[in-house]
């Protein structure tokens, strides 16, 4: 009897899954038949853009962490199909921070490509999955939203690929329960525009803080204010921007902070970071992971360990993005179908996992973070039929990237970089971020 | 052996639950093992107050839909419990409409006295409910968050009182994905200070939308726009506030309404109602009902037909609140103790269901179906030892209510009425409700 695989989303990491199969069955070998359950009526994951906040249409958590106006915040070159090129999707080269409608629309064309949206079952909501030791497989619920009605199905492999940048973590602080202004976190931000005029207060001193702050500073908010649990973004912020130090409470309109200063501000934007969330899973098929490069309890960042034959695709923190997912869906592919042995000794599992943290702990450097990932990648793909590439040349693009940013922080989208897929480099934006206030995908392609 | 019941939440209506079980025991009763699991950290269900929206500190839907310097709508006078008035608690008579914490204080001083907090188990969410047809009981699937631990325990009855005013309904509208301003459901609106100055647009013809927008004008809002899908409320709004018809699309800031009218708004506040929303029940399980006096499929307005040792309490519109609640514990704790006998023939529950839905539909009168409820209320309480009292009496405290909307709909809150429990008259609030800007519990007993 033929396999059945379960593949939980259907974001990059799901749609890659997809793609690897489908790869295969092209390449004239017989694979298992998937099904791919989505909870959004379209794919895309985090791409697929909402305006909801809170919960969708069919009471479910919004998925969507994205906002309007939000540019890739990594160059195009560190992220790039090794099968599917930007040049080939768009027709030319483009340029290298591309806004979200343009990247939607590449992670789409490759799958559009393949064929594969028969293979998903769209507003359809994963609620259970258990593992039944007798017969060897698991039964997975799902609540199909259209029909309003939940089944149940078994499947021989369960694929979990529903992202962890989803679920807010969401600090209290003193006096959060009496603020007279907004409080709400990244997850829930949608336009920078609600904030013009305004003394905005970041929290948070990672990704989200420093590209909401800038959305916020970009769209006329009137001071931006972040401050840091750990240590300040450091940036050459604009002159209508602070960082600070720990924020201790908020009292009326008036934040304070551990330093003793204090700031007048009409809303607080919680950027403080997502949780692995899995309400579908019980306790022995539950990852629980720090946001991390080596996570907990995943034998070569994929199987779990306690379960081989339940996968998770994209939980470890991310430098590389669409390029890992690729590596980690061609692996567990392969692993499926028999073309890869996953060792019988639990043992054997664990000390891999050990082996990636002592490795991961062993520097706090950044390029040796980057180089880390790189370097399970190139693992990966080594193992399998993805197309290999220069995963050390898209070092290079986060290198750059990372002196771009230190230099200015504000034009650090200005630049360009070099494609290791297709050796061609990429033009210069015909607009300075800054300036670039309409960023639909038709403005950004005018080059 | 002692049967094992599970109630599901310790809102307003599992904690009638719990104390209508625990008041049998007081009187010499052997009551069944009951166990109560509520997601959120405290009891109160909506009144448990908080700023979170969205999701909450698990992950999980924010519950609460009610928001800072929320008072009562309707008058005390119709909810007061029986076996627990105002006056005993507060240790004197306190005006008609009190604000959110003194409703809060009220209903938890009845539980406090009654010592049943330890049946709880709170930070637990029901993920999932089985029914098990060979061995005649519910499996019940539950995840403690403090523990972040999955169990499974057996019950021979569940008891769903997880309300059903939390689950938002978000109807999308032309130009939402594109308006600039923000976009928030009544389910997540927390503080109207945070709208001050702006131009409002309401969405909804009810509850919501008179309280919301009543809040807004109240704490300083530019101008109030409501607009109806069905029929204006028509009452005589203050003069910032315009009642419109059917909203028809938004481009940049501009609301374009049906009339051919538009205007300029700054947010738009969806007050468009909620679901009946379970995602921890299967099919043959989950209640499928519209939001009315007599609900699908439940026998007495609580014992679900398709399996009668599963019920649902609170799950009508809402005239009466707490009292309605009050009476279906108690007549679910006789069912279930053996007291009270649910027919075997499922013909004459759906018949039961069907005379119901008859009534309710043979009148469009607001008198008639407040009455309908009284109705339903005196037929529970007449099968149980719940203390009787005159619902009549708390139905003029209704039609007085709705004089008083009509006559001055920013005044209306300072009325008083007579407790039908006491027979004592409340007295005037010491503050018309638009100055009364303090609304804390101390300040509100001032009297
Ligand atoms: C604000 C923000 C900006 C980002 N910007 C960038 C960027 O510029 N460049 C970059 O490379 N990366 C960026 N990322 C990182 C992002 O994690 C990845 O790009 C990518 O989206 C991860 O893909 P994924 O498939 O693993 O998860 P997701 O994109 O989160 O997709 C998971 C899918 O699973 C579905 N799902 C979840 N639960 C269920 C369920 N129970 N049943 C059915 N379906 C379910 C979801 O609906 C979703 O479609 C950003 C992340 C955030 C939060
Ligand atoms: C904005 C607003 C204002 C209102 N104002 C008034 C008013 O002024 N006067 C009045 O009489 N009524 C008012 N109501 C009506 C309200 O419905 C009732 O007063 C009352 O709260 C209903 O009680 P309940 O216990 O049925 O539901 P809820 O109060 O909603 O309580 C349900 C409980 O179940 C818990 N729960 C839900 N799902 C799960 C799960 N899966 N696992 C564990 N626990 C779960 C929730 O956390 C919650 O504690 C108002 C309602 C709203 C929305
Ligand atoms: N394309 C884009 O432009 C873009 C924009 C936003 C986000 N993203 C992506 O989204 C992902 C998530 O980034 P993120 O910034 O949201 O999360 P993150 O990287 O996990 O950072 C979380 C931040 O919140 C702080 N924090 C956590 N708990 C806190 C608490 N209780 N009190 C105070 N501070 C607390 C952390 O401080 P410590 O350092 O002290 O832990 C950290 O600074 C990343 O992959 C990122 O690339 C991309
Ligand atoms: N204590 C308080 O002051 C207070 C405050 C707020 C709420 N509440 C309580 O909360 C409960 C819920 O009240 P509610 O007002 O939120 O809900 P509701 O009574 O169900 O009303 C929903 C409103 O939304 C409209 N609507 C629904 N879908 C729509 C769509 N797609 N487009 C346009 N309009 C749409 C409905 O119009 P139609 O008429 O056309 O269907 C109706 O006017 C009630 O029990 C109420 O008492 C109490």
């Amino acid at each position: 009897m033929t396999k059945r695989v379960a593949v939980i989303g259907a974001g990059p990491s799901g749609l890659a899954q997809l793609r690897a199969f489908q790869s295969a069955a092209q390449k004239g070998a017989e694979i298992p038949e998937i099904v791919c359950f989505e909870k959004q009526s379209n794919w895309g994951g985090l791409w697929n853009y909402t305006w909801r906040t809170g919960v969708d249409e069919n009471g479910e958590p919004v998925h969507g962490s994205m906002y309007r106006y939000l540019w890739s915040n990594g160059p195009k070159e560190g992220l790039e199909f090794a099968d599917y090129s930007f040049e080939e999707h768009f027709g030319k080269q483009i340029a290298s921070y591309p806004p979200r409608a343009v990247l939607f629309d590449y992670i789409e064309g490759r799958v559009l490509k393949a064929n594969v949206r028969d293979w998903i079952r769209f507003s359809t909501v994963v609620r259970w999955v258990e593992y039944d030791a007798d017969k060897g497989d698991f039964e997975v619920t799902v609540h199909d939203m259209k029909s309003d009605t939940v089944t149940r199905e078994r499947f021989d492999n369960v694929i979990v690929a529903s992202g962890h940048f989803s679920s807010p973590n969401v600090p209290e602080y003193p006096g959060f329960d009496r603020f007279n202004g907004r409080i709400v976190h990244a997850h829930d931000f949608r336009d920078a525009r609600e904030f013009e005029g305004k003394d905005v207060l970041l929290m948070g001193s990672s990704y989200s803080a420093e590209d909401i702050g800038s959305q916020c500073w970009k769209y006329g908010a009137n001071s931006i204010t972040t401050c840091y649990r750990s240590a300040p973004m450091g940036f050459d912020w604009p002159d209508n921007w602070e960082e600070k130090g720990g924020f201790e409470r908020v009292e009326g309109k008036t934040a304070y902070f551990k330093d003793g200063t204090t700031k007048d501000i009409d809303a607080i934007i919680l950027c403080t970071g997502y949780r692995h969330y899995f309400p579908f899973l019980p306790d022995d098929l539950r990852l629980k992971t720090a946001n991390r490069l080596a996570t907990a309890d995943l034998y070569k960042g994929v199987a779990y360990v306690h379960n081989p034959k339940l996968f998770y695709l994209g939980m470890q923190d991310q430098w590389f993005t669409f390029n890992m997912f690729d590596a980690q869906a061609w692996w567990v592919r392969d692993a499926i179908m028999g073309r890869i042995e996953i060792p019988a000794d639990k043992q054997v599992l664990m000390a891999d996992v050990a082996e990636r943290e002592a490795r991961e702990e062993a520097s706090d450097d950044t390029k040796y973070a980057i180089k880390y990932q790189a370097d399970y990648i190139k693992e990966l793909v080594a193992e399998t039929d993805y197309p290999s590439f220069n995963v050390d040349g898209a070092c290079e693009a986060f290198f750059e990237w990372k002196k771009h940013k230190s230099e200015n922080i504000m034009g650090f989208r200005n630049n360009s970089y070099t494609s290791v897929i297709t050796g061609t480099e990429a033009p210069v934006h015909h607009t300075p971020w800054k300036d670039a206030l309409d960023d639909s995908l038709e403005v950004y392609l005018q080059n």
